[in-house]
């Protein structure tokens, strides 16, 4: 890392797809150069007249920072109005609508991205100096957009052994080769990961090796762990030794908590909102951008978790020259993130100020602490520990139950010893006892080589859970409903 | 057309792409069936807590109905507040934000679907009962979607000679071969266009018969023309038998006006504003969705341009059996439209009614109308008509300008009798004098088969403007200094 900033990101346009490359820049667009140009009376691009837009202004009320007590429980607000044209915005930071309804600006507003640039400064010191900011519908399209930049047909994709299941559908859907990396409870296991890289030949003959390696590092989704900041420059060499992009899928990042300790020994109180911003800032994983020296990071960040999901905001942030070609698909595809969604993030985010919104962040981890402690507090109490583990969750919105098949007095015979057929027969029961959690297996990669499980081939299945949007009532009556169902089952009442 | 609507779409699952093929449904989404299901506490899917979404409400200011005067004239105002929560609603057709902007519903919320779909039964009257809708981040979007539904890489496009050049860029980007469908004054030639499917593969061996038939109807991107409605069961037919798929885009579809006739002839008003709404409905053209037995028809609307490009919001109408496609690629991309949108763009309509939406698309003709007059009356004032041809444009946001290249003195000399040559130095003299409008050939769709022009090579060249956002002294200049650039150039004066 350099303090003086020196460094510009290497150029991977290697890596790109046939679809990428065969984006060339539109004549039309170059006619933009001349839009609001004084000496040019501009007759080149179709844009609706701005003055007969529906909207002649709106107005927000959102709490107000600092936000005491408790987010949930905020009942201090403000009202922000967001005005058409420019001359009458009551606040000079926000996006006028006239502009933000109206074409153009498809790599997001400035006001935005401004305020997501300099967040992004607070948060992670990136080590080269041409990185940018692109807005997106959400980190789902950015996954998407990232395949269709670097991926061909054939090609192949590391995620984790247990992973989003909509981030493996939409590249097998695309036929591409999603490979698993081993995991424990500190996420991927580098020594592995290097392992499989070593002998991939041998491991999946045929298999082109990997463009890009996907990893959610936070609050992973299934299983809630968190992959170590020690392991990070492990697998980032491994990704400059094998070339490959890092998406570093990050929704969660801001759902990190205190770390879980059982009720009898914690204190009274979550510490979070005692913390200042900068131990707050401090006590965060480190992100790959950190990292990255070459420009071959491309981190997906989104306001679904930390704002709300229907906002269909999110961004990217990498290299200049990796993000121009996201803009490039843009233009074809989405055009660009939702003008009301711009104006509305960027003027609630711009009223509180990035102390205000550390703020938020804070109370957010609040908020999921005291969640996840009431969960965790629950399984403890009601689930059979002969059979059910329950990893220590310190992110995100989900906690894993990791359930030892082979302890089930049918295991062998009824079920042949076929945890996937145990797994389906728990997941009914509890149905129709009451209670609704995933299975495991729904969220597991398989290898392209078929019939083959080259990972962690045990008799632990598993299941899903969250306590992101569950009432503290409901969890009670859903962890004591599966612990009376796993207890019958397993034939331990 | 039947009037009892018993008549079910026909399944063309034949005709989709391999990605939309692979895409199998996701065990987890099977898991929906159970949310909010009273009996089952649900811990299956990962949704934030909406009583921390940082919204508490939300107010709009936008026009009241009836537009009287004009819509940029319209100072009548009604204030609308979204609430949060479904008990909170000032207004029980809105959609509640806590909804609006939480996962799910990735179709669209009901509230505005429904309004969609009423509106869709006034202006269309669609022969097979299984139709419905999807939304989508707007008609860019929903044609990349399109292509990949259908498509695989090598697979063919037809679209309109001159057309959207996104459009084309997009199909291009993925591979695709884009075959241009000769056109006049009236859109796409019929009987032209059977000529070529009869004899496909003497004109482009090797190239697959086309699966998808693109056509801009009304108002067309960039010539301005529209498809005449005696033209269209022809075309129609075509598709039926060549088995393609109609993807109908029709963003200017209400910017239809009143015909051109010159300033002396003209009456002192429009008459849109005084048709009846039924008038009006009956003056607009007919869509390809009304002849539309099969189910082959995908519809492409828009609120881009009858309410603002940047809501980012269109949907399509087509067979329920297709739109579950967009559906499963939806998911795993864009995931759904902007909650903001869907409840802004709801709350206007429904509060305005279909009358009022009705009555806000007339004053939008009446602006179009005024405006395009302003433009085709300073167009005849100021352009030289020895070398410039005006076509009336009678829909849309563009006009397009033909000059004829055999009339400049040095076309065969300087210029070699290349007017690609010829437009591109008129258009640097135009820019430089201080007018742009786009040079016609970029718009071109280049035949598959390198070097040979298929279509209307003569000495033509077209330059395309637009009068939707220019003032109108803006307008008079910039075509007064097109008028004497032209003049100069070809030696009128």
């Amino acid at each position: 890392m350099t303090s003086d900033k020196l460094i510009h990101a290497r150029n991977f346009s290697h890596l790109f797809s046939d679809e990428a490359r065969r984006r060339k820049p539109s004549p039309i667009k170059t006619t933009m150069a001349y839009f609001q140009d004084p000496e040019v009376v501009f007759l080149g691009a179709g844009m609706p007249p701005s003055e007969i837009f529906p909207l002649k202004a709106m107005s927000i009320e959102v709490p107000r920072p600092p936000f005491v007590g408790g987010l949930a429980r905020c009942e201090d607000t403000m009202v922000g109005t967001l005005s058409r044209e420019q001359k009458d915005l009551t606040f000079d930071k926000d996006v006028p609508l006239a502009r933000a309804l109206q074409y153009g600006n498809s790599r997001g507003q400035s006001e935005l991205l401004n305020f997501l640039k300099e967040h992004t400064r607070l948060f992670h010191h990136i080590p080269y100096k041409d990185w940018d900011i692109i807005t997106t519908t959400g980190s789902t399209q950015s996954w998407d957009a990232s395949l269709r930049i670097f991926c061909n047909k054939g090609d192949t994709v590391l995620l984790e052994e247990y992973t989003y299941s909509s981030s493996v559908e939409a590249a097998e859907a695309q036929g591409l080769n999603c490979v698993p990396m081993a995991m424990d409870d500190e996420g991927i296991i580098p020594e592995k990961l290097e392992n499989l890289l070593e002998n991939w030949t041998g491991v999946y003959p045929g298999t082109p090796m990997p463009k890009l390696l996907y990893t959610i590092p936070t609050g992973q989704n299934p299983t809630g762990c968190t992959l170590s900041d020690n392991r990070k420059p492990y697998i980032y060499s491994l990704a400059q030794k094998y070339d490959m992009i890092i998406i570093e899928d990050e929704p969660y990042y801001f759902l990190q908590m205190d770390p879980y300790c059982p009720q009898d020994q914690r204190e009274a109180a979550t510490n979070a909102e005692a913390k200042s911003n900068e131990a707050f800032i401090r006590s965060l994983s480190r992100s790959f951008l950190e990292l990255d020296i070459d420009g071959r990071v491309v981190r997906l960040d989104s306001v679904s978790k930390t704002f709300a999901p229907g906002c269909r905001l999110g961004w990217i942030v990498g290299s200049r020259h990796l993000l121009d070609t996201y803009w490039n698909l843009h233009e074809v595809s989405i055009q660009s993130t939702c003008g009301f969604a711009q104006s509305i993030i960027s003027g609630i985010l711009n009223r509180w100020g990035q102390c205000g919104y550390v703020d938020w962040l804070k109370g957010l981890r609040q908020e999921y602490t005291l969640k996840r402690n009431w969960c965790l507090d629950h399984c403890h109490k009601y689930l059979p520990s002969k059979v059910v583990t329950v990893p220590p969750v310190s992110a995100g919105m989900f906690f894993m139950l990791h359930v030892d098949a082979s302890k089930h007095p049918e295991f062998q015979t009824t079920f042949q010893g076929n945890k996937a057929l145990l797994e389906r027969y728990i997941y009914e029961k509890c149905v129709a006892a009451g209670v609704l959690l995933a299975c495991g297996s729904w969220f597991k990669v398989k290898s392209p080589t078929s019939g083959v499980e080259k990972v962690n081939d045990n008799t632990t299945m598993s299941f899903r859970g969250t306590y992101a949007s569950v009432p503290p009532d409901a969890m009670v009556k859903g962890l004591s409903i599966l612990g009376e169902t796993l207890k019958k089952e397993f034939k331990l009442i």
